[in-house]
């Protein structure tokens, strides 16, 4: 028998002992009425970034704040439920392009999106630049959405009753440097993906410089552990580990992503994009237990009817022209040579810089800002020739914008022109 | 260059690093304007009690604590100033004897005392029970009576702007699972010591089952912590270990209590008391800068005589009687033997039980209710001897009372009579 008060928790854990199945759904369920404050979860977050969490805790905890709201259930679609989930990177639009195509293989995607921090803009800002289109959907309608073989995919504002918990212990974390712990951030992503409902869940664990995990053991510790989540809660799961120490694709910025999304969809668009979507779209058909082959449904033009209908569903105009940011500066080479690096982290200070994402959550982003890259990581360059060019409509971040860059730009002379390595590892059960 | 903001400081801390002078005076600040959150603090303090404090930096961190209110100033007082702090123990009464008996050896004793939880009453709760004392005092009296040659000592609660920095984190630390940090522990003691403006200081650092501190080897860290904070800080500075394994004197609850040190004063008391405040007393004088000999300021009734004028000063009549409880219940032997224990916390548990403590901030206490011990730890014992008498307002008190007693004493037929050793080390600078 433990004691199932808010200091005996907090001091148990901090002093290396496991929480007890009781201890776990008290704490959280007090957490989530309030009766345990914010001051206690925090020394408690705290002591658990000191000393862990077993798996059977992490599965309690989880399982804990999933109960603190409403876990959705598809299991009643004719089509199996499959949704991806990334950790998100600089450029990374994949979603964008992933769950029509994913929807046009047979499967329902049912993609519940946080309004997060999204420091670079997330999922959800970018398909907001589209004309027309609106995140909240009725469960109702999303449902309907989801089981027209005509669209098959939703992505959405998480409403406020999924996994309420979590809400308040992630901004927590955000204020009280609490983030960085592995099974808190486990299951704080995986309590939202299983309360959302999905059948079976690819996860896109990203590492480098642009990445939360910089190196690759800590994100295969997290692929792991997430992994592990979904397996203990019935939701099959695979893990990818990819590259994120330069920029996904072209483009970094809302309106910039949507527009690439969509050359990827009609069949063309940056290498690596491509590579990815169809990578995981493969991981995605293959865990909803079908087996068609997505490169065949990108090539015949079905994944795009799929992105146009979706679009449509969500109140969005797929024709409209996107939103195009006033101003525009040219970031140009220096020197001949190769590119050696085009830093992720400093492309993601300079694009939220200029404008297209938020340092605090509820501030309003702009569409159309962002950065275009012309020369990737690896490409030879020449003295003069752009490297970037920045979008905004506030011209006076370009100073700071391009001091970001500067940062992350490195040009040698002497170097040889690499390839490079996209997916760098996969965690399963 | 450091950065100043809260998640930088405690994500820094956390991470192993020194806080900088400059974070740990930002902070303290922050917190004490409120810029900076409970949930942060009590991260904050979370991550100290994993990764420590230098000696530079608690010493930093003390006078940030001072500076967020007033510091006090007796150097233009004619007589040196004085002294103690306990870090507290049941039937810890020195303080009441003490006081007087250093005043009369020719010292300034000005000892502000906090309203902390004091689960078996405080040194304030203890003279609140003689009718009439009061223990706010406004600053320009307490300097008329530290002054007066006849008076020379108060014993009054501390202002609201005596190291509110300290205030409030220590009432966050209480809920937080924060208490058990050396650095923080010290450093709330010596903020409020040095604040009230003593020139030297002598510590009585309790060990043992009925103190905080329950190894010597813990103790002496705090201790040493607290010695060289007084050293950074200017204030002569020396620390006793004393054992807090069983109750100090012959009774524990308010009134008792004072009666109990009455007795001291009068040239009697239990032996153990009559010692202690002794040494203490002489730690005091020496660091005072004094030569005088307390032992015959006790046997000549000066001592006494300063008490009464010290009880006066404060509105209390010293002749008066002192409040009773009124019920009482007796606890005996169960067989003959040496009484091999009768620990200190289990008499702390029934006192509070019995109504002399409390356990939340601002609840009243008894002032009659406690325990008497006659018998003490080591002494052989007949069955059916009186071991101890409950005194309660609130008889129904009685059955949790002895049954926290009946788990704190041991009777053992074929153990020794034993002696005990009261003071266990001494730290100075």
């Amino acid at each position: 028998m433990t004691a199932l008060d808010a200091v005996s928790i907090i001091t148990g854990k901090r002093d290396g002992e496991q929480l007890s199945d009781a201890q776990i759904d008290w704490v959280i369920d007090a957490f989530t009425r309030g009766s345990v404050g914010d001051e206690q979860m925090a020394a408690l977050a705290m002591a658990i970034l000191w000393r862990g969490m077993t798996r059977r805790e992490t599965a309690r905890w989880t399982a804990a704040m999933i109960a603190s709201g409403r876990r959705m259930d598809f299991t009643d679609l004719a089509r199996p439920t499959v949704d991806k989930h990334s950790t998100g990177g600089v450029g990374d639009k994949i979603t964008l392009p992933l769950a029509p195509l994913v929807a046009a293989c047979g499967a329902a995607v049912p993609q519940l999106s946080g309004r997060g921090l999204g420091h670079t803009g997330g999922t959800l800002d970018k398909l907001e630049s589209i004309p027309g289109w609106r995140a909240d959907l009725a469960t109702a309608r999303m449902r309907e959405i989801l089981s027209d073989p005509a669209i098959g995919a939703v992505v959405c504002a998480a409403g406020a009753d999924l996994a309420p918990a979590d809400k308040r212990l992630y901004a927590l974390r955000d204020v009280t440097g609490t983030v960085e712990s592995i099974p808190l951030i486990a299951s704080s992503i995986m309590s939202k993906k299983i309360a959302e409902g999905t059948a079976a869940l690819v996860l896109d664990v990203k590492v480098g410089s642009g990445a939360f995990m910089k190196s690759e053991a800590s994100a295969r510790e997290l692929a792991t552990a997430m992994v592990e989540l979904g397996a203990d809660s019935g939701v099959r799961t695979v893990a990818l580990l990819t590259a994120m120490d330069t920029p996904l694709g072209r483009t970094a910025g809302n309106a910039l992503e949507v527009a690439e999304s969509v050359e990827v969809l009609a069949g063309g668009g940056p290498a690596d994009v491509v590579e990815l979507t169809l990578t995981l779209a493969r991981e995605m058909v293959t865990a909803a237990g079908l087996d068609a082959d997505p490169a065949v449904a990108l090539a015949d033009g079905r994944a795009m009817d799929h992105w146009r209908a979706m679009v449509r569903a969500q109140g969005g105009d797929p024709a409209a022209p996107l939103p195009r940011a006033r101003h525009t500066e040219t970031v140009r080479a220096e020197r001949d040579g190769v590119l050696t690096r085009l830093d992720a982290m400093a492309v993601g200070i300079a694009v939220r810089r200029l404008g297209a994402g938020r340092m605090r959550q509820g501030e309003p982003v702009q569409f159309g800002a962002g950065v275009e890259i012309h020369a990737v990581q690896g490409d030879f360059v020449s003295a003069g020739q752009e490297l970037l060019t920045m979008h905004t409509d506030t011209p006076e971040a370009f100073a700071s914008a391009s001091a970001a860059l500067a940062d992350g730009i490195d040009v040698d002379a002497a170097a040889n022109q690499t390839e490079r390595t996209l997916v760098l590892g996969r965690v399963q059960a």
